[in-house]
């Protein structure tokens, strides 16, 4: 593999693909959405093979996948993303005349998409990072997860043929497969200009130091999942018990727990903690264990749980022996606030159907809890309107922790559309002002460049008089279409 | 100085602060800005003492800087700023019903601001990063340049009455003052949760290093400066040769040299490089040199040339005898573009009014120009407008090394409005998708959070049905009012 010429040929691909009009990448993307859903039925029992989990799972994640590329091909198509912005010239200005100046968001460069192996569709080859960062204009080195390669061998093969059916170069998608030290070359090629990933902290962060310790640091956007806490309210709890233990249950152990955003933490009352606990405890009995993705996240899994067997303020409500725990048997641990408050290591993200129900007494630990949470991708909060009256201190502090705030269901089932936030404060992510699930997720690969008394004639057309486009535009300072 | 109590003050302001809405903001703003006017009198001749700078120069600084706050102030007060953005319910959607989902942007927390010693009044106390923090929703912990002393707490002491008349807590913003160790320990503190800085290259990648090192790592947006490239062609040289000569002395030296955007590197055809040589040297004949804004920066700018006249691929067409380089005279050396190419340091800034003049055959010499060249907050195009028509090429690779690109005028005068764009690729910032000049530099300090089906009631009244605020929103995929 000869990485400087993968390189040089996705940069000579970059500076003309940023060229292309929003129509042709949309019509790039919507090319390759189609070939996927025609090659259905070759790319799901791969993945289903590859991955441990059920078909309907996999083909409702190719649905995702699908409707995702679809998304961004229509956002690239209408084409307002760019944040065209016009400050006319004003010749007569005194003392000095003003310039014309035009802005807009260009794509980065290459960049380099780590793929997960919990969504071996929707977040890997094709999926979400790829799929922004194309559709922004970007070419992707994708690094591909050697936990499901046939199926993003399969994938890459349907982006090449998009590529070809469009006449499009073919280094604005290249498929890289390797350990550890391709990725690590990867993010460090000097061409390589932003990273994204979706996976484990330790994983994510080593690229975010890699990144950094370059010679010219570069962003990387890291999805490194989070503990999802749940936060109940008495009544709430006591009206909804059984519902309520359902639903999180369902939410825990989905995908045998293998989702970034499943709930790995719920803070229970204690006025409601016996009953509570005796619900949850009825319906984990109903969930089978199931295979998990790969022999490494079920022995990390297994680890996680032995070491914290091994913490005494742990009272085990349930715990599989250990021989069907490494077939991501579930798991359910309680802790009084008072001893969770004491370390951090109880913070930490078990991956898999573990959850921890940590014990509060009164508002005092709320707000405690609420103070040292670390940053999170989603908070729930299950409660009754009436109490959340006096609760507007304690939102206001789980704001500061988390990139979306549920007050009803549960965390997993994260909607691809304009308003979502797939991100959050550190260490959730390694940037939380970006979105690696929805239409703003493109914006992490551009960024502005203002054109000061350029020529009409070079002018993009995003920026012409006119607005040929027909664009939303912010000219002197107002919205306008 | 307790760090411990300024960074609790901050952090229970911000509690209070975040939730303010923009009228409130944009009300505290406008008062600083008449605040500052009405102290006009005592801050410029202060900053004028302390700078070395000209009483018309100041004069018109702190006009830019009342106007930068009135401008974020009315960016706050109109409100759509914070992207709205809401994905209806759907309970009808099949398979599962839809959530209602609403994002908008919610300000990072207390915020650390260095000042620059270049602008002790736009880029300093109460200049663009403190204000595009305090109109996002961050408090501020200012870190007083030590250049400026007196201006920085004069202008600080208005910040505080500014505070105090519209009834908001003190902890809003927090004038320290200290050397390096001061500074880094801002940066470090857990309570930090973004870093803006403008200066020397040093200085601002130190920083963005610390604030990666720490557990939990920040945003730093540093604006480090560059040599802001400007290419000549020929027939634009041969046509406007003195004024052309005119422009870029002016530009060059404006400010003693001491501006993030001088042109500190030319790029002239071998045509016209005698002429225009000599029609620079007679416009550089005609500036005195005038002291530097502190002694630092004037042994600074006297090593660096002492160093480069060590380099036998320079000729120096004007050089000041080492005296009187130490007041910052002007000097300028000539080398060929085959030389420049072979060695990076020729591309280092030189902070004052020196300037490389590099002398280009051919096509060819550009190209390799344009690949090599490192990133930076502008460049210039000097041609007539045929002269363009086979340059395509080259100013697509030039996009990818600047933040704006100018065809007219020159580099330095930095446009406060809503399209500038005062960033660029690194090394000029840390952070190429930020700007600290313009409207959008409010966006460095603010992230996106969802609300996933919120009460109506809790909904901050950006994000509430019926839009209470009359603000831009993007519901359902389209923008609307």
């Amino acid at each position: 593999m000869d990485l400087n010429k993968i390189f040089a040929d996705a940069q000579e691909a970059f500076l003309f693909y940023k060229n292309l009009s929003g129509k042709e990448k949309g019509a790039f993307l919507e090319t390759l959405a189609t070939i996927l859903e025609e090659n259905r039925e070759e790319i799901v029992p791969l993945a289903v093979q590859e991955s441990n989990l059920p078909e309907g799972r996999i083909n409702g994640e190719l649905g995702r996948t699908v409707g995702q590329i679809r998304l961004f091909a229509n956002l690239v198509k209408e084409g307002s993303w760019v944040e065209a912005t016009i400050d006319p010239a004003d010749p007569n200005r005194s003392p000095l005349p003003k310039s014309d100046i035009r802005r807009f968001l260009t794509p980065l460069g290459p960049v380099v998409v780590f793929g997960a192996s919990n969504f071996p569709l929707a977040f890997s080859t094709a999926g979400g990072d790829t799929i922004s960062a194309l559709a922004s204009g970007c070419p992707v080195i994708y690094k591909a997860h050697p936990a499901h390669p046939e199926t993003s061998r399969k994938v890459a093969d349907c982006i090449h043929q998009a590529l070809l059916k469009t006449s499009l170069p073919a280094g604005i998608f290249t498929h890289v497969e390797g350990g550890i030290d391709v990725g690590q070359a990867l993010v460090k090629h000097p061409v390589t200009k932003a990273v994204a990933f979706t996976g484990s902290h330790g994983g994510g962060k080593a690229l975010f130091d890699l990144a950094n310790q370059r010679e010219e640091p570069i962003p990387v956007f890291a999805e490194m999942g989070s503990v999802n806490p749940i936060f109940c309210f008495p009544k709430k709890l006591a009206n909804d018990i059984e519902s309520l233990a359902k639903s999180f249950v369902a939410s825990l152990t989905l995908g045998v727990g293998q989702f970034c955003t499943n709930p790995g933490l719920i803070f229970v009352p204690e006025s409601q903690a016996k009953a509570y606990e005796k619900a949850i405890a009825a319906e984990l009995n109903g969930i089978a264990s199931a295979p998990m993705l790969h022999p490494g996240i079920a022995q990390a899994y297994y680890d996680s749980i032995q070491f914290l067997q091994s913490r005494e303020e742990l009272r085990w409500v349930k715990v599989a022996d250990p021989k069907h725990l490494i077939n991501g048997s579930t798991a359910l641990a309680e802790i009084k606030a008072s001893d969770w408050l004491k370390d951090n290591l109880f913070q930490k993200e078990v991956f898999g159907a573990f959850a921890m129900m940590v014990v509060y007494q009164d508002q005092n630990d709320l707000l405690e809890i609420a103070t040292k949470l670390h940053g999170q991708l989603t908070i729930t909060i299950w409660a009754e309107d009436e109490e959340l009256k006096d609760q507007l201190f304690l939102l206001n502090l789980l704001e500061e922790k988390c990139g979306r705030l549920l007050f009803k269901g549960v965390p997993t089932g994260v909607e691809v559309g304009f308003a979502m936030q797939h991100g959050g404060p550190y260490p959730s992510t390694t940037d939380s002002r970006s979105t690696s699930v929805g239409a703003y997720a493109i914006k992490r690969f551009a960024r502005p460049i203002a054109f000061q008394d350029m020529p009409e004639e070079l002018l993009p057309d995003a920026l012409r008089d006119g607005n040929p486009l027909g664009i939303w535009r912010m000219v002197n300072g107002k919205w306008e279409k």
